[in-house]
């Protein structure tokens, strides 16, 4: 497969999600580096690393056919020539019928190689249901 | 207060847990980027931004008083002339007569300013038992 190239770290990102939303893999795999050191961490999962592991986790969720729906909320970029970090929040909106509502923070972190901009790193975890949260001070 | 210089992620990044280990809220401060930019989101949490947020959050958990321990194990290092972005997961004990034992994935990032390198986000969320996850099909 041809890797996709992007001009910026944002046209990557809107392919991240559009391929989400299209329970699309291979184009969702091809918004990620083309190389092992990606990785990725799932809602309460432990780190993946490599493209072979996270397309199987993806592809897990691709092939459920959930219908989800990205309202992709801009908190912070932080972009230098290389390396570009995104904190977002992920507003998701599950099925149609019943929609459900949930709310994730992501650190999406973009990396421009030879050929372009491309993912390596999605950090993704449940936000509070409030705007503002209390540390968890029993960890930190 | 004068500002602490890093000259590698690194050391901010050990400054950063030492002063968690001491509970010393001045000098976790200092690991951070002098300016409103940074973000910070603590396990389940709404992410914080700004300095007054950060140190707020971090002076909650420092007050407690608890006797924190952090074996930070590196996961992913992807680094450049301006930023740096640390995948770690955090093996934290806690107390200890009883110690109880926590694991956090975090993704810490450095920039490197006119005085240094300085943390500008801090993203942490628990992680699993285990070693490999299952994704959460239910989100993703």
């Amino acid at each position: 497969m041809t890797a996709r190239r992007f001009d910026s770290p944002r046209d990557a990102e809107r392919a991240f999600y559009d391929a989400l939303e299209s329970n699309d893999i291979d184009a969702l795999m091809q918004a990620w580096a083309p190389d092992e050191s990606i990785v990725c961490v799932h809602p309460m999962g432990a780190p993946l690393n490599g493209r072979a592991a996270v397309r199987d986790s993806w592809q897990a969720i691709c092939r459920s056919g959930q219908q989800l729906r990205f309202n992709v909320v801009e908190l912070q970029y932080d972009e230098s020539d290389h390396i570009a970090v995104h904190v977002v929040r992920e507003e998701i909106t599950m099925g149609r019928e019943k929609p459900k509502v949930a709310a994730m923070v992501a650190t999406n972190v973009y990396r421009r190689g030879e050929d372009g901009w491309h993912m390596v790193l999605h950090h993704a975890s449940p936000g509070p249901s409030g705007e503002q949260s209390t540390p968890d001070v029993t960890l930190h």
